[in-house]
C-alpha cells in the first residue's frame, strides 16, 4: 500500500468545491484563533531572542513578523511566526492527537503567500489540506509516538506544512510525495523540552522545514516514495505501534479540522477541566483563597504527567502546573496570559493556595473530566464534577468567544482599528484576491511598499 | 548524573594544550578529506537544486559555497556545504558508529568562521571537540538507534555542530548545555532516505541546525538541561537501548577523531572489503569481465541490508549495490566517483557482469571482512579473503593517499594552482590567523572584497 503517495495524490488532486462549507467555517475559526495567539506573543522574549540571534542571517524582507515591524525572508518568517503562535500554549488542539495543528501549517503558508501571491480561497484550502495531512499522520502514530516522548506538534506538523506549501506551489503527485518524504526526514521535537523556549520552537521549525521541503521538492530534490510506511520510514522508526490505514481511509470524506478545539485558558489543555471546576465553584459560592483549607482534584493520568510541577518558578513553568492553575482560578477567577506571568507565579497569595492543592490520578477518567472537592476553613465541602471543559468539542467556544479572545491578545499590539479590521478580514478570507494582505494587515503599521 | 551538562562543561573548559598532537594531526587529515569531498561534489545536481530552491531566501553573502562562486548567509552555507560533502558518500567514517563525523561539524564551523573570525588553531580545536561530542552521543545510542532506522550522521551530527559552534562562540556552561538541548530537539534523519538526495541533506541540516542551536543559546534561548539523559530526552526517545556513561567516561583522555577513517572508494563503506578483493584478484590474474563466469561473495549481514540493490538504475543507487561495485572493480579496476555515474551503472558490460555477482551473508564475519570466490569461464576458481579493507583503521590511507584523493576530487573545480595552495593550507591550518581564509581559498576565484 502506497500510503505516502496516496496522501500526496489527495493533496494534489482535491478540488476546492469538494471541501464542505462547515469545514471551511471551522478553518476560518482556527485561523482567527491562531493569528490572535501569534500576534499576542509577538513581544515575548522567546520571539525577541530568536530575532536577535537569527535576524542578521535573514534574506530579503519578503514576509511579515506578525504583530511586529520587522520583515524577514519567508523561511525565517515561517519559523518566527510558528514559534510565536505557540509561546503562550494558547493555540488550538486536535484532541485525538494533542497536536496543535494550525501553527506549523498557517505560519508556513502565510509567509509563502506574501512572496508568491495566491487568493484567500487558495490559502484556506491549503490550510485545510495541510491540517488534514498533519492530523492523519499524527493519528497513525498516536499514542505510542507521543507516549515515548515525541512532541507530536513538531513531528507531525512538518508534514502539514509541507503538504500545504506544496499545494500552494502546485506540486505534481511525484513532487508532493517527495515533499512529504523531505518532511518525514526532518521530523523532530522532544517532550523533554516542555517548559522551555524549545517547546514553541517546535511548531516554528515544523513550519520552516515543511516550507523548505515543498520548495526543494518543487525543484526536483528527490526523497523516498514510501517515507511514511517503509520499514525505516517515519511511522516505524518513530513509533512502536502504528495504524497506517488512518492516513488513507476516507480521504475527502472526513475532515480533521472540524475536530479542532480552542482554549479559553492559556495553559496545557489537560488542566482545563480542573480550572473550569474551580472557576464555577468560585462563582457559585463567592470563594476567596483565604476561605479554602484545601482543594482536592481527581484527574486523568496525563494531568500529572504533563502538568505535575508542584513549585513552578516562572510563568512558563506555571503553564505546566495544575496546582498553580487551580490557585489562579480561585484567586483571579481566570487563567489567561496574565495568570501565567512570572509575577503571578511568585505572588504569595497564589503560592500559598497552590500548596493547598492536591491531585490524585483516576485512571478511569477520560481526558476531559475532572472532580474538584474544595474543603473550606469553616468545615464545608464543595463538590463539582466536570464532564467536558469549555473549549472542548462538546462545549466549543462560540464565534463571539473567539473574537473576545482575539481582541484580548491583539489589541495591545495593533490598536483597536487594526485589530477590528484584521478580525473582519479573517472572517472573509476567502474573498481576498491576495492572501498576503492578511499578513500585512497583522502588523502595527503598513510596511513601505506593501500596500 | 548530569550527562548533558558534563559534556557541555568539557567542551567549554577543555584547554587547547590538552589536545595531543596525534589528535590534531588526525583532525587535519579529516579536514582535508572532508574539504575534498565537499568541493568534489559542488556541481552535483543535489547541490545545484538546493541552491536553486533556496538561494532567493539567503541572507547577506557571508560565507562561501565550497568549490563555487555563490556566497550565502552562514546558515545556508552550512547547509549546502554539509550536503555537498556527503553527496558522493566518499567522506570519513567513524567505524564504531558508522557516523560520517566531519560533515556536520566542519560545514558549520567553517561557515561561522567566515563571519566571526577565529584562528585556524581555534577552528581545529572546535572541530575536534565537535567530533568528540557527536561521536560520544552516537556511541551512547549505537546500535539500537541506527538499527531502528535513524541516520545517525544526521541525528548525532547536530550535537557535534552545536558543540563546535558553541565553542567558537565562547558559550558558558549553561548556554552550551542549552545548545546541546536545542540540538537534541532538532535531531532528525531516516535511513529510508538512503539512495535519494535526502541522504546528503542530513549532514547539511545537522550542520545548519547545530549552528542555529549555538546561536540561539548564545542569545539566552532556553532548553532542557537534561536533553540527552532525561526520560523524554534524546537517548531514551530515539533509542531502545543506551549507554550514557559512554558520553562522559574518560572525557579528555580519549579522542574519537583518532578512530576516524577515510574511503578509497566512493560508496558505502561496508562494500569496501569486497571491492578490495575484486581489485586484488583482477591485478593478480589480469582478469577481464568476459573471463568471469560468476563472482561469489561471503559478506557481513550489513552489506546486503545497506547495499543489496540488485538492479541499480542510477549512479546514486549504484552506491548502494554491492553487485555493481564488484562489477566495476573488475571492469575498471577502480570504484571512484566515475564508477558511480549514471552512464557507468547502465554500461552493458557492467550490467552483464553485475548479474553474475552473488552475495551470501555470513553472520560470523566482522564488518571489515569479505571472502571473494571468482569462477572463470575456463573452469578455474580464484579465492581471496580480505581481513581489513584499505582505509580501515588496520590499513589506513596514508597522507599521500589522502592528497591524491583530494587532488582527484578538487582539480577540476579549482585548477592546479589553487588545489595545491588549498592542500598546503589545510596541513598548516593551525598557523592561520583567520580560519575563514580556508573557506575563501576553496572557491574557484577570490570573491570580491574577501581578500
Amino acid at each position: 500500500m502506497d500510503v505516502t503517495r496516496t496522501l500526496a495524490r489527495f493533496i494534489v488532486e482535491c478540488k476546492s468545491e469538494a471541501i464542505p462549507l462547515t469545514v471551511r467555517k471551522e478553518a476560518r475559526r482556527s485561523l482567527l484563533n491562531w493569528l490572535g495567539c501569534a500576534i499576542g506573543a509577538c513581544r515575548h522574549e522567546t520571539v525577541s531572542r530568536a530575532l536577535l540571534a537569527l535576524g542578521e542571517f535573514s534574506g530579503p524582507a519578503q514576509a511579515s513578523v506578525l504583530g511586529r515591524e520587522e520583515r524577514l525572508d519567508i523561511l525565517h518568517a515561517a519559523l518566527v511566526n510558528g514559534m510565536s503562535s505557540h509561546v503562550f500554549d494558547f493555540d488550538d488542539t486536535h484532541l485525538k492527537t494533542v497536536i496543535h495543528p494550525s501553527g506549523p501549517v498557517a505560519a508556513a503558508i502565510l509567509a509563502l503567500a506574501e512572496h508568491r501571491p495566491v487568493t484567500g480561497a487558495q490559502l484556506l484550502q491549503a490550510f485545510i489540506l495541510g491540517i488534514e495531512a498533519e492530523c492523519r499522520v499524527g493519528i497513525a502514530v498516536y499514542p505510542s509516538h507521543y507516549d515515548v516522548g515525541w512532541h507530536i506538534t513538531g513531528t507531525a506538523g512538518v508534514f502539514g506544512a509541507a503538504a500545504a506549501c506544496g499545494r500552494l506551489l502546485g506540486l505534481d503527485e511525484q513532487r508532493m510525495t517527495w515533499a512529504l518524504g523531505l518532511a518525514a526526514t526532518q521530523a523532530a521535537g522532544l517532550r523533554e523540552m516542555f517548559g522551555t523556549m524549545c517547546k514553541p520552537l517546535h511548531p516554528g521549525r515544523a513550519a520552516q522545514n515543511g516550507l523548505v521541503s515543498a520548495l526543494l521538492a518543487a525543484h526536483g530534490f528527490t526523497s523516498s516514495n514510501q517515507a511514511i510506511e517503509a520499514k525505516r520510514g517515519f511511522a516505524f522508526v518513530a513509533a512502536a505501534e502504528r495504524n497506517l490505514d488512518a492516513i488513507t481511509r476516507s480521504l475527502g470524506d472526513t475532515w480533521e479540522v472540524v475536530l479542532n478545539t480552542y482554549k479559553p485558558y492559556a495553559c496545557g489543555i489537560v488542566i482545563h477541566p480542573a480550572i473550569d471546576g474551580c472557576i464555577q465553584l468560585r462563582a457559585a459560592h463567592a470563594l476567596t483563597a483565604e476561605s479554602i483549607a484545601s482543594i482536592e482534584l481527581d484527574v486523568h493520568p496525563l494531568v500529572l504527567e504533563l502538568t505535575g510541577k508542584k513549585t513552578p518558578q516562572s510563568g512558563l513553568e506555571g503553564k505546566f502546573s495544575v496546582y498553580h492553575s487551580c490557585a489562579v482560578a480561585i484567586v483571579h477567577g481566570a487563567a489567561g496570559e496574565a495568570q501565567y506571568s512570572d509575577a503571578c507565579v511568585r505572588d504569595p497569595r497564589v503560592v500559598a493556595l497552590r500548596e493547598r492543592v492536591h491531585a490524585t490520578v483516576d485512571p478511569a477518567m477520560h481526558e476531559d473530566q475532572a472532580r474538584i472537592r474544595i474543603r473550606l476553613t469553616d468545615g464545608r465541602v464543595l463538590d463539582r464534577s466536570i464532564e467536558h471543559a469549555v473549549g472542548s468539542l462538546a462545549r466549543p467556544m462560540s464565534d463571539a468567544d473567539l473574537e473576545a479572545k482575539f481582541r484580548g491578545l491583539v489589541l495591545e499590539h495593533l490598536g483597536a482599528a487594526r485589530t477590528h479590521a484584521l478580525l473582519d478580514m479573517v472572517w472573509r478570507v476567502e474573498t481576498l484576491v491576495d492572501a498576503g494582505t492578511l499578513a500585512r494587515a497583522a502588523v502595527p503599521c503598513v510596511s513601505p511598499g506593501t500596500g
